[in-house]
This record gives structure tokens, sequence and C-alpha cells, in this order.
């Protein structure tokens, strides 16, 4: 009975194969030893693995202990000894969190070594009932509530290389009653951490309390993690595309996504494609928050006026245009490849048939032509702009805007404008303002660049001569 | 700040506008009081329903009291007293389900006499963790663990009027603060049915355990709800798309689903498009349960030899062809509107010029022809065979197949084979093969209508009369 439920597990549900190594980690606990001898018997190729993480007096004697149990059984083993404390402190982690990142570095780079399958541990069903109500009890989403999966492909330590768990449908007390059948004497893990105690406290006094309430609670919490795994695995791959999306590029420090796009999904996948884009840039961070997921969307749907938002671990939201984008307190927002100033106090003067070099590989140029063949005015691309030669003062000045500056732009005969609501009007994001470049003659602005010339120095039909500004893009500065 | 959250939630979660009434459900307990005065002073239009249960002395009491709280606010006030321990015999249902069945159809009643937009009853921040803590306790599916709905149309009550929970977000501390703030003494519930025993024990013992686990535990699970629904209900949406590309038909205790289209999706869709099915069958049916649905999966994937197999709640699955049949034990499958024999001991004789009904509209008749203008013998549609009229026996009878019967099909020189094998062969479904039609010459099938002709009586190079066999399916007749 235990051997089949092992087999099936680990063939079905774990994709193992007879062909190939998996390499197993083994501790020498009941629940490893079981894992070891099963697959063993079954006719799997194993590599038995074990890590000293050097806390407890006893350990050199458990290493010695699984060398011997893989020796019995013919099977290789790898061992090795690592100063857990010491990574612990210089990675400033916790002794748990640090003993497992060392684990498991280590599982991985041995199975690579050994060409493994997959890298087997030993948890069991009691354990998956155990982690998902840890999980409930903090008010975790979907994935957290799916528990452990059977194979999963976890990218911090393997792109290729699974992690698999062929005693996830057995009890504990099957494990137990195992491993006395063997005859086999277990090492007992002295070790009483945080999340030891924790889980202690959940298996003799909670779940047992749960158990009375009903009596097939156990049995109830592992169908349900494994239909909402199913559910959860669905719903990534939905998310997948929904990223492929929405995704609008990414560099150090941020990630942005389509607003359209973005605005355009469910409210569920919405979650989750802010949840990556969270992740990109914290990989590291377990959960950034329910408030601050919601305050996202929220964001997302309604750009406050300032048009950025903080979010929680250090992170922003700032609507750029028809992007949003998350990124670090300390990073630069995104250019988006716009014609702006080389710098926000720089200044530079003009004279047809010269140009000035502004950021991401565009210029800006000036030539002098006459009216021929010079087509309607109205038409005009916003890269261009005609004056007047007659209105304007050589040389033109080329600069950033000055706090309180008017305009009278276009269209608007007879009034000015400020230019900050100018810009607010034409949706310009507010980081980018003060690195706009405007054309000016003398102190008037003729040209807010790419945007709008301006009504004093427009082409009328008495004009003579015409002053051609443009703005081009020279890819291979790029 | 109590008011601004019921105003946010009935306006944003429950889209309740201020133009037509919302007809609330009022006990007279602390909630429903809070509910009705909250509502009416927000500026919603409001019909106070009370529906006196008749189960407690003091429920007359209740109803004035309730109806005097109308008065005071000057709401129109509905009423009505039902014997629900006599539903509950009639109708075989516990006191609490009666209760509940009695009350909901009461309400909408009334809501579609008012002309109610909504009909809002009065579930609260902590009925909310406590059903969702219920149904983790069961091991229940996602929609089990979204909880209650903020806005809800529930189809057995109404197609279009839908339940709201105005006060979801808030908590029993605040509704009870609020009824303290207005100076009004609520009905004490004194109801000690087994829910509301077992609530009480989740209310009074286990949740404040959980607390002392989790401080906010209350608050993770509230927005874990919120979250898992939205999930569910897009769940929900992609099986409805998955419903409609699987559904093929269904009638009086049968559905049928296309099994190319359900193997095609999800096993998360899977799962959700079956348990429709079942839904469909078994309305008032809680749960099917996990084991009955992945025994229907698997069976889906690979159907057992005997192509039907026994689920749960007296319902059966069948692989018929193309489909999967879900049914209750009493119906009969579908048909498929097949030309079968009229009843399993039907035995009918057929001239030329003659012919004989069959089910479904279909008949079946003989011709004699010459070769002339014959067309190509191979080229034959299955609802027509042909005979060389030399090599029968007229008439022809008309019948079922014999138990260990043997024929031989065209192709099959020199050789006889099993009727039963090559019923297997041609995947005919089981409970059809006892009335499929064989027309006969003396004791030797000549055709298995619609599927081969029999290679004795083939039509050969030196054929000179044919006899033709055609079903035909006059559409009138259905």
């Amino acid at each position: 009975m235990f051997l089949s439920v092992v087999d099936r597990t680990a063939r079905t549900q774990c994709l193992l194969t007879g062909d190939r190594p998996v390499l197993a980690g083994v501790s020498g606990g009941a629940d490893s030893l079981a894992l070891m001898h099963s697959l063993h018997r079954l006719g799997f190729r194993l590599v038995i693995a074990h890590l000293d993480h050097g806390l407890r007096p006893e350990s050199t004697e458990d290493a010695a202990f699984v060398r011997q149990k893989a020796d019995d059984l013919g099977l290789p083993f790898v061992g090795a000894r690592v100063d857990v404390r010491a990574v612990a402190e210089r990675e400033k982690l916790s002794l748990e969190e640090a003993a497992r990142q060392v684990r498991y570095d280590f599982l991985f780079a041995q199975a690579r070594r050994a060409g493994a399958q997959a890298v087997a541990v030993a948890h069991h069903a009691d354990d998956q009932v155990e982690t998902v109500l840890m999980h409930f009890l903090r008010g975790a989403a979907l994935s957290g509530l799916s528990g452990m999966s059977h194979r999963r492909i976890m990218p911090i330590w393997d792109a290729e290389i699974p992690l698999v768990r062929p005693l996830l449908d057995l009890w504990r007390e099957d494990i137990d009653a195992y491993i006395r059948d063997i005859g086999w004497t277990p090492r007992t893990d002295s070790t009483n951490s945080d999340t030891a105690y924790f889980r202690n406290h959940l298996r003799h006094e909670l779940i047992p309390e749960l158990e009375e309430i009903n009596p097939r609670f156990r049995d109830g919490v592992l169908r349900m993690a494994d239909v909402l795994g199913e559910e959860d695995r669905f719903l990534e791959q939905l998310a997948d595309q929904a990223w492929s999306a929405c995704f609008s590029g990414e560099a150090e420090g941020w990630v942005a996504l389509s607003r359209p796009a973005f605005l355009a999904l469910e409210k569920a996948l919405q979650r989750r494609v802010f949840r990556r884009a969270v992740g990109r840039l914290r990989p590291d961070l377990r959960d950034i928050g329910f408030d601050a997921v919601e305050r996202g969307l929220a964001f997302a749907a309604e750009p406050s006026a300032s048009g950025q938002m903080d979010l929680a671990a250090r992170l922003s939201l700032t609507a750029l245009g028809e992007r949003l984008v998350v990124k670090t307190w300390s990073a630069e927002l995104p250019e988006d490849g716009l014609p702006l100033l080389l710098a926000e106090e720089f200044e530079g003067l003009l004279m047809p048939g010269n140009s000035i070099s502004l950021s991401n590989g565009w210029s800006l140029a000036l030539e002098e032509t006459d009216l021929e063949g010079s087509g309607n005015v109205q038409d005009l691309p916003p890269h261009e702009a005609w004056m007047d030669a007659e209105t304007v003062s050589l040389p033109l000045t080329v600069r950033g805007m000055r706090p309180g500056e008017r305009w009278q732009p276009l269209g608007l005969a007879g009034h000015s404008q400020k230019l900050s609501d100018f810009f607010i009007n034409e949706k310009l994001p507010q980081h980018l303002r003060s690195r706009w470049p405007l054309v000016c003659s003398g102190e008037q602005i003729a040209w807010v660049v790419g945007l709008r010339p301006a009504e004093p120095f427009k082409v009328t039909a008495s004009t003579l001569r015409i002053l051609q500004l443009q703005i081009f893009r020279d890819l291979q500065s790029e």
C-alpha cells in the first residue's frame, strides 16, 4: 500500500522515470529515510545527499548515519558541512532561512553534478496540511492555500531541474509504520527553531482541536490544496498571457506596463500581473501585501493628480503617459526615448544651419527656407515647426521651463497661458517637464518642442521667409 | 466612519442607487437594525420586511417591534407569519433549512411586489470570517473560501433582483457601537439551532484562539475572501465559456458533454464544468464531493470497458460515442436520434416496396432495382446497402441481435466474427446494441443497419438484379 502510493505519486505527479538518477535530500529523520528506502525499492536510481548544517552537536553523527544507510543500500552518497550560523550572520538572515538557502543550494548543485532528473524531498501530507493551515491563518492568497506542489521548477535554484515531493500524499503515521516495518531507527531532529515551535503548536494543539470539529479535517485540507493548486496554476498560465500583453519594458530599477492593456484585464489578473511587476524588482519579497496591491490597482484606474504614488517595500508607482511604471525609490523613471534637454540647466543658441543634441539620440535643427514647395502649414507633423522669419530674433535660445513662465500657444490669439497648465493638458509626466526643450526668440517661447508652436511667430499670408525647426533622431547614436 | 463605509459599500460593491427601493430583511437584531437605520440615513429608499417564523414564543413581539421601528422612521413595512415547523415536516428539511427557504422566498416575493432593486441583508465581516472558516474546516473549494458576496444574483430566488450585503465590510463591534450611538435596543434571538451552536463555538472559542496565533487573523481572512472571490468569479466566467464549448444536449434526467471538447480543457475547468453538469441534475446538492469529481475526470480521460460508472448522489456517467452523459439512475440514456428497433423483441418482415418504422422518425425500406445508372457500389453512403437479389431469400427479416450471434462483414471473406465484437470495434454504446436493427436473409445477417453490409450478399460483376436497402428519416414524425 505504502509503496504503491509512492510509486503512483512519483510517476504520475512527480513525473519521475527510471532512466536518470534522482537526487534525494536525506536528513536522517523518519520521513527522508522512508523516501530513500521506498524510492530505492521501487527501482528509481538514487543519489543520496546530506548537508550537515553544523548547528547541533550531534550533526556529524547524523551525516555518518545517512552515509551508512546509503552504503547499506549500495547508493552513491554526497555530503558537505556548512557553517550555517556564519552564513546567517553574513547574509543577515534568520538561522532557519540561511539553513534553507544553503541546503537547497547544495542539493541543486549536487543534482546538476549528478545529471539528476529531479531533487526529491520528503514533505508529506501532514506537512502539507500544516503549511496550508499556516497560510490560512495569515490570510494568504490562492497560491498559499494550494500548499506545496508535487513537482515544481524553482527558478532561483535551477531553471530545469524540478523539486519533487513523492511522499506528499502519505500521512505521517503511514511513514512511521513503514519505517518500523523495515526496522530502521531514524535520527531525531532536536532543532527548536521558531517555525518548528509554531509547527509543533499546530501539530499537537490546533490540528487535533480542528479534527474534533471535523474528523476529516486533514483529508479535506489535503484535497482542497490539490483543487486550489490546479486553479492557481491555471490562473498563472492566464497571468503569463496577461503579462505578455501588458509588459512594456524594464531596466535597472523599473518595470513598465501598458496602462490600457492593464485596465482591460479582469481584476483577478490585474492583481497577479501587478504582483509580478513587484516581484521583478523585489524578488526576495514574499508578499507586498493586500493593501499595496489594492492601492496600486485603484491608482492604475485613476491616477492621482501628481501622477505618482508610494507603494510599499520602497517602491513607487507612476502613470507615465500610456504606461504604468513600478520603480524603486532610487531608480530614475524611464525617459521613453524622448527628446529631452541633456540637463535641466542646459541652455544653447541656435542659428540657421545649426543643430543641438538632445537626449536619446535626438537632435534639434534650424533651417531657413522660402515658401515655394513648402506644403500646407496645417499639416505639419509634430516633430516640425515653422516660423515667420521676420518675427523672430536670431540666434534662437533652447532651454528648459522657468518658474511661472507663460506663453501663447498657436490658436490662442490675444491670451497667454501658464506653461505648466499647458503641460498638464498635454498629459506630459511631471518628471519630464523640467527637461522639456523650449525654443525661444528672446524671452518668448516660439516652440514647445514636439507639442505646439507659439501664436506670435506663426506663418501668415504675408510671410516671405520661413524658419523651419525640426527634431530628428540619429538611430546610430543610440 | 460607520456611515461612510456603509455608503461606499452600498454604492460601489452592492451597486445600490437612490432611485428605486431596496427591500431590507430586518429580524430585529442589532445587525439588521443597523442595516435599516444606516441605509435610511444615507438616503436610500427602503421597504422593511420581517418574517415571523413562529418558532419562538416571543416572535410575535419581534414582529411588532420591527414594525414600530419602521413606523418611527416613516418606512413602509411588510410582514408575514409562516409556520416553519410545518414546512420543515412537509418538505423533509431541517428547521434551519426550512426557515431559510421560507424567509428568502418571502423577501424576494416582497421585493418583486415593491419593484425593489435588491434585497439587502445584514451579514457583516465577522459573519464572513465565520463562514470562510467553516468552509475551510470542511475543506471547501474556492467558492466556499470566498465566503459571501457583496452582491449576487441567486437564480433560485430571482433571475434579476440581487441579494446584497451592505454591512459586509464592517465588524460586529462597529455595528454594536452604532446601535448604542443611536440609542436603540435590539431584540435578542434565542434560537439555538445546530448551526448557531457551531457558529457560537467558532465565535467564542476557535476564532479568539486563532487570533492569539495571528492577531490580524480576522482581517487576513476578510481580505483573502475578497481576493479569492475575484479569482472565483473570473474562473466562473471561463467556466461559462468552457460549458458552452462542451454542452451537447440535455433532457429529463441527463446532460451530455462533448468528450473531445471536455478533454481539451484545463483540469481546473474540467472540474468546474463537471460540477455544473451534476448541478443541472441535482440542483439541491451542495457538493457531490471531491472523490466523485476525480473519478469522473479519470473516466472521461479513459472510459472503463463497460463504458459506464457510478458517480454519487444516484448519478452515473456514461461514455456514449463522442459524448459523456451524466444521468440519474432512473433516466434512460439519450438515443441520439438513432434508427433503433421500436422494442428489443421486435421482429418484422420486409418485401420489396415495403418499409418498417424504426425509432426517432426513421424508416427502413427495401426496393428492387436493376444495375443501370446505379453508380459505384463502393461509394454507398452508410444509410444505404445493396444486395445481389439472387443471393437472398425473401421476405427479409428485421430483428435485434441474438446471444452469441456471429456474422460475416463485407470484406471478411471466409471468416465470421462475433457480432458483439463488431459492435465493440464500431464503438456502439452497450445500451444501444440490443435494439440495433439487423436485416437478415433467413438466419443470416445481411446488413447491420447503418454500419456494414455482409459479405455473402454483396453485389459482384455477375449480379443481375439489386435489392436496395435504405433508412430515411421522416422529420415530420418527430
